[in-house]
Formats: C-alpha cells, structure tokens, sequence
C-alpha cells in the first residue's frame, strides 16, 4: 500500500521496488483487462487531465485507464483556467491544486516545449502543482520527463525478450543493449521521451548507448542520473556520434528526433530555427541496413512515428517493430499506477 | 451474434436482415431504456468519437448512448491528433488506427464537405480508417453517407405508420411513397443525410421520388443504388423538377437543403458561392398549401432544421411533424448498433 | 419528492424549505460522500453543461457531481451547436431544448456578461431553454445569479458557525452580519455571485452591508429583494461607501471586485473601459487591518480569488479563510441538487 498518495514526475524518483511494483499490477491487468478485481478501483472517482499541449496517445490512453478502472477522467485545457501569469490576473497554483484536491482522486499534468519560457519550466510548474495538492500528482509528459512512456518501454521489451504479451521478464534485459539514436525529422521533437527511456533502462540493468550528432546532446542531469545508475548496476555507458557503429550488438533500438540544447532563446522556444538545423544533417534515418548490424534488435518509438524521416516502413511496420504492443502498454502501466496512487488497490 | 465487429459506414452494405435486427433491439431499447438487459453491454469500454466537423445532435446521442450502455465516448478532436496530411509531418491512418484498436471498442469518425478537398474524400477517409483498424468503424456523417440518420428516419416513420413510439411497423411503410424535396436556404447542406434516405427507404419498400431544381443533382451512385433497390421492392423511383406536384398522395415529406453538384472547385468547398447560388431560387419551401397536397403526410428532417427558410413553423412544429420522435431515434439506433458490433448482447 | 423536474435558476425563487432540503442533503453527501445511497442516482443518466463561458470550478465541480452520482456530464460548448441568431441562419432554441430533453436528465447553463449584448440577457437565454425544455434547467453562473454558489456560501458560513465540514448550523448565522465589499481588480467581474450572496444572506436571516464606491450600485431587482428578505426576517440591510466602518462587527466578509452599471454600450460589454474605471479607485483592497475591525469574520470569496489586488495573502491564506471549503461545497451541493431535481432520491 506504499505507493497510494505518492507524485510521479519520473521514474528515477521512485524505487525499483515500487516501479517493479507498477509493472508488475500492469502486466496483470493487460492479462485480464476487464477483471472485477480492477474495474471498481477508481469507482466514481475523477481523474483530471490537465492538458497544455495536446496529445493523441496520452489522452486516448488516460480516459480509457481511469474508465477501465470505474472512474472518469476529465479533459482540461488552460484556456478554460483563468490562471495568474507573469502578465495576466488569474488564478495562482497553490488556489488551483488545493481546489482540485477537494474534487478529484488525482491530477495529470501534459505540458511541453513551446508552452513555456526555458528548458525546465514545465517540469517545474508541475512540482508547483505537486507541492500545493494534496492528491497525487503525475507528469502526463512535460519537457523534461514522460514517466508512463518509460514503464510502457521497458514493460514493452521484456515482454519481447520475455514471454510475450502480458508476460514481461525483466531479467532478461539485464545485459541487453539499449541504443537511443537521434533520427531526422521536421518536428524538434521534445526530450521528455528519449530522456526516460535512458533512465528506465539503466535502472533495469541494461547497457545503454546514445547516439546523436554533435550539438545534440540532451539533459546533463539526465545523462549523469544514467551514467550513474550504469554504475550502480556494473553496465556500460556510451556516447558517440556515428550512427552506423552505434548499432552493433544492440537488442533494442530507439530511433528518434529531438530538439539541440540551443533551442530556446530570449525566452522563446524556437521551433522554426531547430528545424531547419534538423534538415540539414543526413544520414540518421533508421532503416534495414542499420538494423542489420544489431543482434536482431526490436524496434521501439513512443509514437506517432513520423515514418520516412525517423525511420524507413519496412522497420517501424516490419516483424520486430514493438510500437504498437508499447503504445498499448500506455494503457496498462497509467492503469496500474493510477491504482496504486489513487485507488484502494 | 453475426454482426460482432461489422463496421457501418452506409445501410446500403448491410443486408436487410441485419439492418432489421438492429432496428428491433433499437425499438426494444426506447420501450425499455434503461433495463439491466441494456446498460452494462459496454461496461468500463471505450468508444472513441472523432469529429472533424463539430455537431449537435451526434455528438449528444452518441455520447449519450456509450453513457446508457455502461460505457464511456471520448470526444477526440484532430487538432488533438497530429496526423500526416500532404503538406505535414505527422502520424499515418495505419498507425492511429492501429493503436486506437489497443484502447477502445469503437471507432465513429464525422467529417463533412470543407474538411476535404473533394466530394467522397471523407468517406474515403473513413473507409482507410476502417482498413487499419482492428475495432469496428462507423460513420457518425460523412460527405457521402449517414447511417445513422438513415435509422433514425426509417424508425420513425414506421412509428407513425405503425404502433406510435417503440412500436415501428416496417412493413406499414411498404408501398407508401417518400418524397424528398430540396429546400431553400443559406447553409449549403451536405449530401450525406438526404442520401442516406434515399437508401433506406428504397431498402424497406417505399416508393421515392426527388423533388429538386435544375442542377441540384445528388452523387449518380446513390441514385443508381436507389433506383436498384425500387426495382427489387417492385416499386416505383421518379425524379422531377416540380417542387408541387412532387407532393400528391406523399405520405412522408422530407424538406432540405444541400449543395449542388458544383461546390468543389480546384479541390476547394466553395460555400459561399454555393449560398448565393441557393439564395436565386425561389419557390421550394415546403409549407401548409404543399403538404396539403399530400395524403396526411408526416414531416421528417434530419435537424437541425433552418426554420422559414427550409419550412415553414406552422409544418415544423404542426401535429405531423416527426423531428423530435427522430432525433430522439438517434439515441436508440446508435445504441442498437454499438451494442451488436462492439458489445456482448 | 416535490423538487423533481425543478428548474433552478435563482435562489431566491425557491422556498426557503426547498434550500433546506438541498443543503440538508449536500451536508449528508458531504459526511458520506461515496455512500451507495447517492452513487446510483443519476446511474447511466447523462446532465448537459453548456458552457457559453469557459469555468474553472463549475466544469470540475458539475462534471465530478455527475460521475459521484453514477452519472455522466457532457461537456458542451456552443462552437459545437449550430444555433441561431439575429444574424445567422441555425437552430432555434425550441428545437434545441426540445432534442436535449429526449437525451438528458438535465441541462446546466453558463452565460456571462461578455457573451450577450445588455445586461440580463444572458438569465433570459437560460430562462428561454427552461420554457422549451422538459428537462430541469440550472443556472451555472449567469450574468445576473449564481444559485450553485449561493448555496456553496450559506452551507460554508454555516459549517464555520456551526459544527465545521458537513456540521452546519443554519441557525447559527441568524442575526449575524454579512458584509459585501467591493475590491479592487482588474477583471470587471460579474454580478452573478455577489448577488446570489446578498439574495440567500438575507434569506437565513442575516444583517447584510454592502459596501462598494459611488458607482457601484448592482442590480435594483436584486437589492429590493434583499432589502424584502431582511424585512420579512426583521433584519438590517444597508448600503455605504465606506470601507472601513463597513466592516465594524461583521462574521462574514466577501471581497470581490464586480463592474459598473455602465458596463454596456451600444449592446456591447466594454471589459476595457471597465478596468481602467476600476484601476482608478483606490483603498478597497480586504487586508489584515481592515479584518481587524470585524467581529473576527471569517473570509468568503467564490474564487478564482484575484489575490494582491482583491484581497492579501494574509488574510486569504489565513486561519480564517473558508474559501476552499467553499469551493469543496460547490460540488456538494450540485450532487444534492441534481440528486433531487433529475434523479431518483
């Protein structure tokens, strides 16, 4: 019962105990999706989805979580909170989280890149929320952190590498190779997803490499949190920026665009300029020559796949693409952990 | 049990047995609305709404329906998707339907005329949807059809002809004659409900005749469809330009506007120019002198309807007006389908 | 059983026992909040918000009372409906409320000053959807009342007299003084709360103040009622200019900035002009001194609180502050409401 009342803003601020514990309610709930067992955890409870950014997955897989679970979520956009702002009258947090915590049994909170000032600022604004609600609050993917996404990654492979479907073996990826490669693409896409997948798959003991052009490296707090969890479970840590040898011997492969560090300036994220920087690097779209020289290796994205950019059809929809099964797993991990941190389970 | 995963894109594919079993579960579910027999077919499932086009009454009934079968509708928006289009980066058909079929029970998708660059290009879309998705699909209005509406109707004249609401009697309609006319009015309508009107009524033994001016010609398919069916009824299909004498001995009266087969132009929805065009013509709102030409014919319209300029109050809201009983339909209709393509009933 | 089918618009045209028997109810729910005696009531029933005006607390509060209820709220806006007005072709209100009540158990409404051209018409709109409805119609904020609110503040200043969160003492508040004072702010806010506060104040038997700068004066209709309500319970009512010596023995003090009768011109709200004539006045921020000259008063305020300029942190964050039970019991007393007026208790 440990895990009820507890924030997650990402997965390296909880135990591997208590990530093990989610995975493991996960894996049980996308066995037996509808059984009695789950579905009055949240019964007549709300979940708020609040939402800066839209999404596709997220919100899919949130309202079906929390109506799977006999609750409702509720969908939230800033325009409808008439909140305070460096230059508006509104609304502060610490009035917006208290009330919220009179009403609902936990918040979400999605809010990325372009919606705020500097790097950092969003994850920020949600531990503002955290700090002032009493319920449990949960990065629903801000511009450091996507916690959901990483559990739905590792479960995802170790039911590659495991059993299957539902039978993630998470000791089988001990030892394995994680290769995360930057891809091309016209999105300057946000670190939030590529970041939890490094941490999640050092803290499960899986040798780790990134693979980037110069000048596109990510979080320094990000990659000093796997270097040191590498350490800690006697595995490798590696940077490079050739994207063909990168690949050799690895198990799974991650490919996808992301933003420079220089991205933000006067206080402005500027999407146009990183994308016009993308374009003009080649050679790091993934294909099946590049997945030849891997040790037969999955395929794995968070999706939506922006397919002939970050990655040629023949792998994202080939035989070992896992995309789909982890997109599904969104559902499985929110479920469990909303469970665990909301409900009476 | 045989219609478990059917998509409905057009009444037109659904053989008429199927067509009938889910109008005597729609009947059975208004005489007893919220019966235990009913209201736990969708527990705890997700039915995903997609409207590209806003909407009053389908995005009401439609979630109403999920809600009083157990169920939840998520109301998903595409600004909320970041889908490829030809100019875009983004996700592909293949991979949002795909990950959709993980979350929900069901697809129903809306989008009209200005939303697509020429006439059948939003059934198209759907039908792609319908390729890629492992969950049945239906059309909740398209440029081309709307089933549901088609039921709605077919429901509610056979109430008036038949035992009075939830008491429809399809085989009263037989031989009966349905006139369509078209209507003034400053909305440019879409094909899809008058369409589908055609269809439904020639299916169930009706005999049709359109009533239009000069160049307001409905998609050639359609019309070859419903001559086809009037000729497996044995009944009679006609076409005029004669908005009075259309109306002798009618016994069901549907009045609405709709674009010409002109309003695309270089891959455009011209509405403007398809108003102006409508505004010219003079002499085609239906009122009390037409419908007394009539055999006591009742009123149908899809609604929202376009008071005075359409029809005139005295018809809309008279004693034979049969708007509301079908709007209402429309509840019950969706719910029938739903429960027999997604359900367990 | 005598509130079902009920519409509520104000307060003040309930009678005194039916707020009773509402805030009696809320005060159950609220002591027992997920008891299986309330979360069946509104089971697979759906209650329409229509939100002309996006809300913070109203969207989260009806929304978590309809799924607390075993029900679901739509969340409508009108971008969505089609609807007619004086310059465009749509759908008449009759048709609208007339297919909603085949739907619905309930319609709630929010109409503020910026969405209507004169004072009022916002409440006659909803007044308009209550005549053509079979459903019952609420107000949730109008341009003239708030009835939620009302009730939320009475059930707040009677749990504070009285036995604290779910314990309130109505009679408590008999003879005690309510003041109501402008603020400063820069948000020309509406009338709706402040005289929904004056209208039940004065109907449970409290001496009422209203303080605001010449210019200030709110609706006449309202202040006749309040001034008969006092009359008819042998209370005080009056009206001053003065900040200070308002505040002389008062228990309860609401701060809120709220516009001047002037706000409209040529049947437009003219927000702008508003807060500059609002910017210009000083000395009617609520701070610590001027709580220092009550009876030591509890703070009242519907939220989102304007803070610095409405009113301080000290005293907003302070020991004395009920503002989030208050919020808390907007959702109480909807549950009750909805629970009375639409479902089966």
């Amino acid at each position: 019962m440990d895990l009820y009342g507890r924030d997650l803003i990402t997965t390296q601020e909880w135990d591997k105990w208590e990530l093990e514990e989610a995975l493991d309610l996960a894996a049980r709930m996308k066995r037996d999706r509808f059984s009695p067992e789950f579905t009055s955890v949240l019964e007549h409870k709300t979940f708020f989805m609040f939402f800066y950014n839209p999404s596709v997955r997220t919100r899919q897989s949130f309202e079906c979580a929390a109506t799977e679970l006999g609750g409702h979520a509720q969908f939230l956009e800033p325009k409808a909170m008439r909140l305070k702002t460096a230059t508006t009258a509104g609304e502060t947090v610490e009035d917006a989280a208290r009330v919220m915590s009179r009403y609902a049994a936990g918040l979400g909170i999605r809010i990325l890149e372009d919606k705020v000032p500097y790097y950092g600022a969003g994850c920020e604004l949600i531990r503002e929320y955290a700090h002032w609600a009493d319920i449990p609050v949960s990065s629903m993917a801000d511009d450091r952190f996507h916690p959901f996404q990483g559990l739905a990654d590792i479960m995802g492979w170790a039911e590659w590498y495991g059993g299957g479907p539902g039978r993630p073996d998470y000791r089988a990826l001990e030892g394995k190779k994680m290769v995360l490669t930057w891809a091309q693409g016209a999105l300057a896409r946000s670190w939030c997803s590529v970041q939890e997948a490094l941490l999640i798959a050092s803290r499960f003991g899986m040798n780790v490499t990134v693979a980037r052009p110069d000048g596109y490296d990510l979080d320094p707090e990000v990659i000093a949190w796997t270097r040191q969890n590498c350490e800690e479970n006697g595995t490798t840590f590696e940077v490079t920026n050739d994207p063909l040898a990168s690949m050799d011997g690895a198990h799974v492969v991650y490919a996808r665009n992301w933003m420079s560090p220089n991205a933000y300036q006067d206080g402005e994220f500027k999407k146009q300029q990183e994308v016009e920087r993308s374009l003009k690097i080649s050679g790091w779209r993934l294909d099946a020559v590049k997945m030849g020289r891997t040790d037969n290796a999955i395929f794995t994205h968070p999706m939506p796949v922006d397919r002939s950019n970050e990655v040629t059809d023949e792998v994202a929809s080939g035989p070992r693409s896992a995309i789909y099964d982890i997109a599904e797993n969104r559902l499985h991990v929110q479920k469990a952990v909303m469970a665990l941190t909301m409900g009476n389970i």
